[in-house]
């Protein structure tokens, strides 16, 4: 079944704001098996808006409306849905109720214009929208000849999401022929996205039957396979299957087999090991230890550390010696080595992360260009080092560099 | 005038990856006084971009279509264009000299299927793109009876962009009437949407040959105002204006009147005065460091800090006395405070900023829930200390406190 998703407003047809829900209704779509073959962003214009929904309507079996619900003269997609269907729009007593006891519990009047929120499209299902004061809306009509199924959701993320998978995707199922849908999620790090392509191309397009996307950023590969059939253990034997061999392929660049996050992968080890991790940063500023606090829990393993931009505080926080950086500069093997094993020796951490280098795009010289980085490993005993020269602007070497940071502790922990 | 801008790629109908050079060519044409009408995004199969390019040139004047220009079989925008058109496609001498100059270069035989890239549309204007090797290609046709302008430019956002800019835009410019825009961007902090609408919408309603956008995000709130005039002078005027009584409105909360970063300004102000910075960092994790150390210079103001996940390292990093933690908590104004004094003390910066809290989604009790968090900043002599308890989950509270931290810095320094 093929679908297509509208995202109704004029602000996403600025330079400033993007739809994301479609990225989200998505996977909820093509977990039931329907396919979305496109998305268009309608601005608040009635003319617009339906010729839109004619066209979506005219191509697609499913259409998803998100947005215009609200109760400003802008929302028009409910006398848009209608026009083009041709059906009548009329106020509902059941929804005026609701909109003034929504109002009630808040304690405020309720402005004349909300009760815009209660027109019900001819023939519509109201779907109950807990969060917000706009209903979605749910149809299953006959459009030139054709059956098509419809539905409005509001906009607002946390209004959208939630209506769309209790109210809509259930309906949809329920209408639909049975299909089971296996996925798994690899990742791997720091191999360049055409290698892995490369890699396992040959691979994955022998599984006709299994859907495999890859996407890369800054060092990070995620591999998502997805099978859909009729039985549950044939999708999930042959989404299995496939993954196992990519593992294989994938070598040690493997970190997640399903789907955990590098920061996740990494705090997991350390908890395995009963070690602890330090880190003092300087080019990437305190990135590495964003990354590991993102996850609930890390301080469980991650004492913490320290973000040593000068040189001064690269001896008082990280005990490097003065006469290190005079002698090799801030940005050697040296230094980043001696900072991974002062913040270890000053914390009491197992493991002592050291990272040093040029961020740019000011700062560079021909010994030592923008871009060039050193991490180093301590682990009580002895201290790895990487020296690596990475291209790209300021943003893209913080992230290479914390990455092959986290995948250094990965490595070392595995 | 009015424009669609097509994004071709199945890639953009998965829950993976969403088009982004749209918001770039929107702004772009938004200069030039073209607006976006429609936006779609279509997959890469014949029938349905062939009708999407024909529905768009029967509701726009300007089309733009992105991707689809590479050499596998599933780049098909140049067919797709030549046959919604009516018009002939043909392998362009020139065009495939360039591609073989290009491989030489690169010192690798070139595939056979590279050449469909050489496929020029009866008419067309190829359109030189140093960053890769699809050519765009510019039409100037008749469709249904009407003139229409089309682009055809690479996917990959750094050939996209470059050459929209400097191929697309300069031909458009030519032949549509001359407009000169005037833009101006404010941005305030931790004043809410609701609040600053509120306040704002009487001013830039009166305004209506200014178009203001607003867009908000964790206790950021960005004002967008752009004007398009036949004189330059007169449209820089009525951007100024507005901007001066929103400015006016929004009082201390405005910190920015021409589109800085808050981190910017902070650093801005800390130049200005002279002064130094150095933060200790719990709940956020690194996240106030990270922001910093994003803008290049940060070094000769922000000294760097302390991550101190655990009540150790706020000891031995932050110089927070066990007996304080022990009395009142890690999560409490005392160790706020005491880690703002004692990281200006262990880093002899001017101002020590100290942030304890409880992110969650864990760790939260009746009489300390997720959410509080403490924010002290030192100035050498007397400490200030806030208390808030932010709502949301583990990186909304961490994104909203490192908001509120480095706008505690601005006001203390304005």
């Amino acid at each position: 079944m093929k679908s297509e998703i509208i995202a109704v407003g004029s602000e996403m047809l600025t330079p400033f704001r993007q739809d994301t829900n479609s990225l989200y209704l998505t996977e909820k779509l093509n977990e039931i098996g329907v396919t979305v073959a496109f998305k268009s962003i309608v601005g608040d214009r009635r003319k617009d808006l339906v010729s839109a929904i004619r066209i979506a309507l005219g191509r697609t079996d499913i259409v998803a409306i998100m947005g215009g619900l609200g109760p400003t003269e802008d929302d028009l997609t409910r006398e848009c849905v209608a026009e083009a269907l041709g059906l009548a729009l009329h106020r509902d007593a059941t929804q005026i109720a609701a909109l003034h006891a929504r109002a009630a519990t808040w304690r405020r009047p309720m402005a004349e214009n909300n009760l815009k929120q209660a027109d019900v499209i001819e023939g519509a299902t109201v779907l109950p929208n807990p969060n917000g004061s706009a209903p979605g809306q749910w149809l299953d009509v006959t459009f030139a000849g054709y059956r098509k199924l419809i539905a409005l959701v509001p906009g607002p993320p946390n209004e959208c999401r939630p209506l769309f998978e209790t109210e809509v995707i259930p309906r949809l199922r329920a209408l639909l022929p049975v299909r089971f849908i296996a996925t798994r999620t690899l990742k791997a790090a720091m191999i360049p996205e055409s290698q892995a392509d490369q890699l396992l191309a040959p691979i994955y397009n022998a599984y006709t039957d299994v859907e495999t996307t890859i996407l890369a950023h800054a060092g990070d590969i995620q591999l998502t396979l997805l099978c859909a059939k009729t039985n549950q253990q044939e999708a999930q034997q042959r989404v299995d299957e496939l993954a196992g061999k990519m593992e294989e392929a994938l070598e040690d660049w493997l970190y997640s087999s399903d789907g955990e996050s590098l920061e996740q992968i990494v705090l997991f080890y350390l908890g395995l090991r009963q070690a602890t991790l330090a880190v003092a940063e300087s080019c990437t500023g305190g990135m590495v230890s964003e990354r590991l606090t993102r996850i609930s829990g890390s301080s469980r393993s991650f004492l913490g550390g320290a973000v040593v931009y000068s040189n001064d505080l690269k001896t008082s926080l990280a005990g490097v010696p003065a006469r290190l950086i005079e002698a090799h500069g801030a940005v050697s093997a040296e230094v980043a080595a001696a900072m991974a094993q002062g913040i270890s020796q000053h914390t009491g951490s197992t493991l002592g992360l050291g990272i040093t280098g040029i961020a740019g795009p000011t700062g560079g010289t021909a010994s030592k260009p923008v871009g060039l980085v050193y991490i180093a490993l301590f682990d009580g005993k002895k201290t790895e080092t990487i020296e690596r020269n990475f291209s790209g602007d300021r943003n893209r070497v913080r992230e290479w560099t914390t990455q092959l940071a986290l995948d250094m502790i990965r490595r070392k922990l595995r």
